[in-house]
């Protein structure tokens, strides 16, 4: 990693993923889609662009990736209906944009991106947000783009056993996301949701959250969180880490393992992070058996992974 | 102040405000609010009550006094509709509670309450909020209630003069907030708030937000939030204050001297805080003309402000 290299990780959400349970097609196929939603992102910064730009361009593969929870492929509410949530941040001045309980936008953290650029608000909710898009020139789309087969059959399942808000396979906490450093060394972070199947209407999780499951600023590291938001919001986790490096001088990795791995777990707060610190290296932690994830820096391979190492 | 005794402050906004130019009357009654709400929390505390109850009791007082932009009084989107937001949050274990752009809950700091004691989920939006408020019992209430003569006028005005998003008045960023702490040594922290006067349908504010406009933690401080809900989301401002304080060491006045006077206003934060020690110690900090506040600690006498000292 060179300290004037860009440098790209992300994740698809962290859960109960288990190198002997996995089927080989499936797990070829979300490997494929990760490194497809890393090619996105680095041909950005390759050719010169902000890690905001590269940030929202592998989102945006993500979401229309049905493999993921988010976008195309988010699960369900228990009325079987989308409530999706997204956020993006740059930190060389901590503009932000959020969206929360979208269900007509096809990809959410691109209004969140548009939100951050041309709007004097930061966070948008409901119907107000999609007539808020609306004028922007935002298609709104039918609600059933979203839906496919395999998080139908989830929903069904998850109903039939009267489960709620459980993630989809029982313990996954799907979530997608995002963290990029630029050449000109400026940090991003983005993150994007369909929530908790069978989770409550009207539910807000981290992910659209300044500061819950998404932060940057080029003082201290850009962060994308995933897991089950409520544990997360709490904490204020993406922040934290931030204040941690900003506030006690503490090293990204240190900050992440005290709380991914020992704080979180306190109030049941499983899932993980992706983080860059200002020089572009990439820590992804979490408390879970797996989480799908994908870094990059300038200069090195591409890395894909999905169980822990 | 006694180490072992109860403190409670709270706050009715911040803006505009000047000896010069208010009328008497108004700044009587205005006056008489604050002594009334903060009447209502110290009763709690006096009678042994916890901290958490007693920031409830009293937001709910300044959420029912039409003096105050929350509850009945709260200002008006551009549609003319209401769209309120509270948060509460209990510094023993981090426990909170939000609801986001609701428009039919008497007291939304109560829904936020209850969402806090009963739900898996730490914070509810629009519709969905609604649902579940009314599945838990709450009244759901014709918006109508929240409607004053004088917001009605200020709406009518703002609209007239062409301008969005202008607060009260033209600079009064209208929130209540209360921040305790009880004889047993916990915080908690509860604002809410009916946002900016002529604000988009849809548009969130810091208000709802777990570490942006309301933060409570045993360990460092509890924080509510009074300003343009943009900036105080950007710079997480409640969890920073409470962050620098555990991380770094920093006094609870240092910390809040740097975040409202000196970091806000490079992103044009405009707005104040009520915080307090672990101990119980207040500090009411703003960088407008005035903040509508108050506070007292066991054994001490109420004070209660609204220009600067």
């Amino acid at each position: 990693m060179s300290e004037t290299g860009w440098a790209i990780a992300l994740h698809g959400g962290a859960g109960v993923m288990r190198r002997e349970t996995m089927d080989a097609a499936r797990e070829a196929e979300v490997r494929a889609g990760l490194a497809a939603a890393l090619a996105a992102g680095r041909e950005v910064l390759d050719a010169g662009g902000s890690s905001l730009d590269a940030v929202q361009a592998t989102v945006c593969s993500l979401e229309d990736n049905p493999c993921f929870n988010a976008g195309h492929g988010s699960v369900m509410t228990s009325d079987g209906t989308f409530e999706l949530e997204a956020a993006i941040m740059r930190g060389s001045d901590l503009a932000a944009g959020g969206v929360i309980n979208v269900s007509h936008i096809r990809n959410p953290v691109s209004l969140a991106r548009y939100i951050l650029d041309h709007s004097e608000h930061v966070v948008f909710a409901g119907a107000g947000a999609e007539r808020y898009a609306a004028g922007a020139g935002f298609e709104l789309i039918s609600s059933g783009y979203f839906e496919t087969e395999m998080r139908r059959a989830q929903f069904n399942a998850t109903r039939a056993s009267g489960a709620v808000t459980l993630d989809h396979d029982g313990k996954r906490y799907g979530t997608v996301g995002a963290v990029a450093r630029d050449r000109a060394g400026s940090l991003a972070a983005a993150t994007s949701t369909g929530g908790l199947n069978n989770k409550a209407p009207g539910r807000v999780g981290d992910s659209g959250i300044i500061g819950g499951g998404t932060y940057a600023n080029d003082k201290s590291c850009a962060v994308s969180a995933t897991g089950r938001g409520e544990a997360f919001m709490r904490m204020t986790v993406a922040r934290d880490i931030a204040a941690m490096i900003e506030y006690g001088g503490v090293a990204l990795a240190d900050a992440v393992e005290r709380k991914v791995m020992t704080e979180l777990p306190v109030i049941n707060g499983r899932g993980g992070v992706i983080a860059l610190t200002r020089t572009g290296a990439p820590v992804l932690q979490f408390n879970t058996p797996g989480m799908y994830r994908a870094a990059q820096c300038e200069g090195e391979a591409a890395q894909v992974a999905v169980f822990a190492l």
